[in-house]
């Protein structure tokens, strides 16, 4: 299996620790994930690694607003400049509007950070360069599976599944699989995104919200307790000429494999009915018991992949998945067994 | 004059960092404030400190949304049942909705911690009680003047003018100023509302904003490079049965004594055209040079209290103000010379 992946994604590598429930904590999500997947892939063999060629920024306007994409690009320079920062410095977001009564649009990088995101990630140096990395290895991905190849694995970070429009968080930044199925759909292919990352995918859900040619499914723990929270409910089906396209599976905290194999039947099922010619697997492994939310053990991984080989030409992101142990383990398997 | 305070405003005493602008710095606003001015006002003479009665919450209703109140009674304890963190822990919001698609509104803690704030403050085991106490000064200091004082002080704190109907942030939870306000219209009192905190008085404004009998003025620096954005430009006026109730005087950063003294000029010539009967004064004196924002020195606050003197019954209610030696000068000062 091809395997895209770019050195540059490194250069978003968050150091410091963010509040969460009352913990001071380390960003799970940082460059070591790429060199532990890279590891694993290299030990179980049959992959081969491959660096896309680099992305066209104006790609992205597929999936993200261009003033989002000037402010990734130039947030970080414009931040040091406003704050004199050294270059190693994290900007986050610390004010944002008040909701209920008009405001104005901001000029200053503070009030930007605050508007273009909804969460406590940090822009570095290196962010806009890495993610522009991490979509070119999907849209890579893509490609390769246009052009013929049955999967293609895009070893994508930063993530992209939580990133919106015009919006960064969850440690996403752009949007690497509605990218992904962007690409696709702009060729005239029909599209299937199936997330089974254990969060919701709203980032993708929103950038798809209104549009009727690519189908969003997506199965993760009940976001009335989870991360992202808001949005992820079973009754979100899309609005306008999306209505219908997009389909969400909550499951509750602690299901297992059990519970977790008919939510895939479920899925594969509308993805079937949509008639959709390419799937894009949006692939995150947090889904394992380590991780709080679901159940999984590692031996459901190859189940997994098993599971998802739907005969479907199949274009794989990855997303989530962080535990030491569990991405080496579970990532390998998923793929093995999707390329059998 | 007449000084409210209320020792349990203390229970609100933050102590974890935040990052603003790259570096992690302690919360300025803290429950030392009022002991280092309530030490001033004792020194300076002439100040009679008491204990208002306890606010029946009730009286929020005429600002606040009761589901942000309920919100704000019940998240420091639900927040420490959510995630286990000890009684000293600072619940702080971390994530929040997806700008432009349709989500739910949460049930969660930990969400709603993003849906009513916009800042990065802290939720303490005290903060409701604090900020009760806080308001419950307010209010005192409405009613002594009510009841015929020419002018009377509430040493409210943590501040007011930042909170909105629903949603706290700028180390503001409850606006005690609105509050002070809504209390005097209730009775049939037209007020006048002047801000004179260096920041735009963001919350008092959406308050108000479709409110026709409560008239707000904000003198503050420009919020096109100054906390807390967004909001404070001078094409602000008011909305509905509010248009035309809303003023804001912008400054340039760095603004001295030379441009502040016509901004209130201009302020209390619409105060007067307004027709007010009470003035109730938001009193930050954050003005000064050592904040970055204006430029105002020492003696320019006896000034700014001789300015301040209209012949109208006052309602001084305390916002911002932080440094070492700046609050302890300041505050007297003005106090002083609107009691002349």
């Amino acid at each position: 299996m091809i395997v895209y992946f770019h050195p540059d994604t490194s250069l978003h590598d968050p150091a410091e620790p963010h509040r969460f429930g009352g913990v001071l904590l380390p960003p799970a999500e940082n460059a070591s994930r790429s060199t532990r997947i890279l590891g694993a892939l290299s030990e179980s063999g049959g992959f081969e690694v491959r660096r896309p060629d680099a992305l066209d920024p104006d790609n992205l306007l597929l999936v993200h607003d261009r003033d989002y994409l000037d402010f990734l690009r130039s947030a970080h320079s414009r931040w040091r400049e406003a704050t004199g920062a050294p270059s190693s410095g994290e900007a986050v977001a610390y004010i944002r509007p008040l909701p209920g009564t008009p405001w104005r649009s901001p000029n200053h990088v503070d009030a930007q950070l605050g508007v273009y995101s909804n969460d406590v990630d940090p822009i570095l140096e290196g962010t806009w360069k890495a993610s522009l990395s991490s979509a070119a290895c999907s849209v890579a991905a893509s490609r390769a599976v246009h052009d013929g190849e049955r999967v293609a694995y895009a070893l994508s970070r930063p993530p992209g599944h939580h990133a919106a429009r015009a919006t960064f968080g969850g440690y996403c930044y752009l949007n690497n699989t509605a990218l992904a199925a962007a690409w696709l759909a702009e060729r005239g292919v029909r599209v299937a995104v199936l997330d089974v990352d254990t969060h919701h995918g709203n980032g993708t859900q929103s950038v798809f919200w209104t549009r009727g040619d690519v189908l969003t499914v997506s199965i993760h723990g009940d976001p009335e307790v989870h991360f992202p929270f808001f949005t992820g409910f079973a009754d979100e089906t899309g609005d306008g000429d999306g209505a219908g396209a997009n389909l969400n599976l909550p499951l509750a905290t602690g299901a297992t494999w059990v519970r977790y194999r008919p939510a895939i039947d479920r899925a594969l099922a509308t993805v079937d009915s949509f008639g959709a010619e390419v799937l894009v697997l949006a692939l995150g492994v947090d889904t394992h018991r380590s991780d709080g939310v679901l159940r999984l053990e590692d031996e459901n991984y190859p189940m997994l992949g098993d599971a998802l080989r739907t005969g479907l030409p199949t274009v794989v992101v990855q997303e989530g998945g962080y535990g030491e142990g569990v991405l080496e383990k579970a990532i390998p398997a998923v793929l093995s067994a999707l390329d059998r």
